[in-house]
């Protein structure tokens, strides 16, 4: 059995490290900076050197194909180079990082691949300059209109349109991905269940299906001095005792469901004056979307009279549950167990991009673990034992998902 | 019995409404801005026509002074012509405006005062261009250093030192309020108690104490997705949870308690991520210290560690309960009982000039009802004849104050 280098990847990732590199070990390399850009450049130099075959299509998206003995949708490795501000070394990154590894591996053993293997980097897959998230693989997948993409502006107002021209980056739309055997994306977990768990790899069969509110407590200004308790219609209080019901009500659903108030905003806010008005969000994450149905039941039943005080919940936003292609999560299992990796089923409670590539492609995702579970931030860590791990898991997938493809081809004939 | 002039008094108010005139009927005029240095030349103009001399202090305080048959120290009456930004018509320069009212009674029915009357504005009571607020009676009082309110600085970081000097209204330190026979404030309430109760005049006794804490709850942040409930330190449940209880222990120390959470901000405020701070304020006032002590209690007793989070109190500031003169307070009552007027004892919730000048000058106040208890706000409303009712209670008290002042000398003789 073939193993990846792990001091090789070291050397990548370290590489890659130091685009955007920020004081505290993170990086900011937000899409289609000039960071963003030495990366995409350098990891083009990359494949190059690979003799892999190096395009873009009208997203920015770049493509790097090693050829196979038969001309057939490719299997597809890969990630996003873009990070948050003030983000990790490995988010995003790894996943395009372990597919190169794989790559280099290959070119190392002499092995040449059954069918051509693909490495993908997709543009702003973060959202932290340009809005969406996920970007341009919601436009791969038909999810976001592509015309009001190129109109989003960052906070300088450039629009992620000029971005893209202004980059170099910009090719054909006959380039989009629109067919593969199978798409696979490593990622670390950004959640502390793996590593709290002591396993090695997540096989990731699914994204969460979610639901995000806004709740709205509206309430009367006073003077905090001279409003008797008895006169006042107070937001604040009111919803500290909304929010503590609604966590009684939540947490009763499923053990496996997640909810957060991460946003909340009081107005005036000033010390001296009775509130009125408080703002918050609250999300909730699940697979089965009865969960998530309980919990809009829960949202639904706040009283929109109470305390003198009025409520209002509007829906922000939702998106279904994802399950991933089960034979590729079957192989994944297969794979850890071959290298007697200890690995779990699970789901990713975030967003990525495969999210919308399994729409089209039979997709899968493997996680990493992440240190104390954080993500976007410059604490953000992955041993690099992990991350090789990681790499091997794809490497045998992809290895396996070759002479399966070869042993069904023949099967037809 | 003599009467104010209702007509009168509402062109005065209407007069000084148009200085600092917002679009919604409010005014805005920060302490020594050029609408504050308007107002204010208006006043001494109203005041030199009624043969009243003028002069003003070290910080930039008002006296008008209408001699009386006996030079001794006068009954002084006023309060702030400055607003806070986008404030009412009425906070503040109705106590100044209701004095010129009674002393144009004087002039109206030729009573010449048997003791020197005088009307003071002081400088910056709201302390909204210059913090703190009642900078100027906290000098007077020794209450604040006077070196160090000069060099307080405004949003464009000119210091109220410099705004004084540039407008004109810097005088001699000699001139201040030392010594006076009594010092009567007459102020919207800022509370709705006054027209609930269907109440035309409060005579105010005290100014509630007060206290205020800052109470901090330390949580960590991760992925809003990623983190299982069980494996969260999450400050703002926790917050809730908290909030709830502090309410709960509150409500129980005393009907007359009033207690405030009117800032509270969460950090990050995302709505995807977990937060990892909350901090808000809790204010309480009541003239009862036992019962501030009680307040003090309550606070003490929160979990400093619970759910993973630390929590933390500081103590911001308090004040102590300043109670007033009682036998100006018996003589406002007598006043409101010879005019037919209904009034109420009570204690200010918020603070005014009154409660340092009443820390060397014997002191009461006089509330008139505030419509929907608003202030500090455009909205801000006081009937005409209720600001000429708050005007009779202060002219019949000035003319009783006159008079006890003579009998008592007499008994003397």
């Amino acid at each position: 059995m073939i193993s990846c280098d792990e001091e090789r990847l070291r050397k990548t990732i370290e590489a890659f490290s130091t685009f955007g590199a920020t004081e505290n070990g993170g990086v900011t390399r937000l899409s289609m900076s000039d960071e963003d850009i030495i990366a995409r450049n350098y990891f083009c130099e990359c494949c190059k050197e690979l003799n892999m075959d190096v395009r873009f299509d009208d997203m920015g998206d770049i493509y790097a194909i090693l050829p196979g003995k038969k001309d057939v949708p490719p299997i597809v490795m890969g990630s996003h180079l873009d990070s948050v501000e003030k983000g990790g070394r490995f988010d995003g990154v790894l996943g395009v990082l372990t597919a190169l590894e794989v790559i280099r591996t290959f070119r190392h053993y002499n092995i040449e691949p059954e069918i051509p293997l693909m490495i993908v980097n997709f543009t702003n897959e973060e959202g932290a300059r340009f809005d969406p998230a996920m970007m341009s693989s919601g436009v791969l997948a038909n999810k976001f209109e592509k015309s009001k993409m190129l109109q989003s502006l960052d906070k300088e107002g450039i629009s992620f349109g000029e971005a893209l021209k202004e980059s170099g980056y910009e090719g054909s739309v006959e380039n989009r991905l629109t067919e593969a055997t199978a798409y696979l994306e490593l990622h670390i977990e950004q959640g502390p269940v793996l590593e709290r768990q002591q396993i090695d790899i997540g096989v990731v069969e699914g994204v969460l299906g979610m639901v995000c509110y806004e709740i709205t407590i509206n309430g009367e200004s006073n003077h905090a001095g001279t409003t008797p308790m008895s006169m006042r219609k107070d937001p604040l209080f009111l919803a500290a005792s909304i929010i503590t019901n609604l966590r009684q009500n939540l947490s009763q659903i499923d053990e496996e469901l997640v909810y957060t108030i991460g946003r909340m905003n009081v107005t005036p806010n000033i010390h001296t004056v009775i509130p009125n008005k408080v703002v918050f969000t609250l999300e909730a994450r699940h697979k089965d979307p009865n969960k998530i149905e309980q919990v809009v039941d829960v949202i639904q039943k706040i009283p929109q009279e109470v305390e003198g005080c009025t409520t209002q919940s509007t829906k922000l936003w939702g998106r279904d549950t994802v399950v991933f292609d089960s034979a590729i999560c079957n192989q994944l299992e297969v794979s850890c167990k071959n290298h007697h990796y200890s690995y779990r089923r699970m789901y990713s409670g975030a967003g990525h991009d495969a999210q919308f590539i399994a729409s089209y492609i039979p997709s899968a995702m493997i996680f990493v673990p992440s240190v104390n579970g954080k993500s976007h931030c410059e604490e953000e860590e992955t041993s690099y034992a992990d991350c090789a791990k990681g790499a091997n898991v794809l490497l045998e997938t992809v290895l396996a998902l070759q002479s399966n493809y070869s042993m069904k081809k023949e099967e037809c004939i």
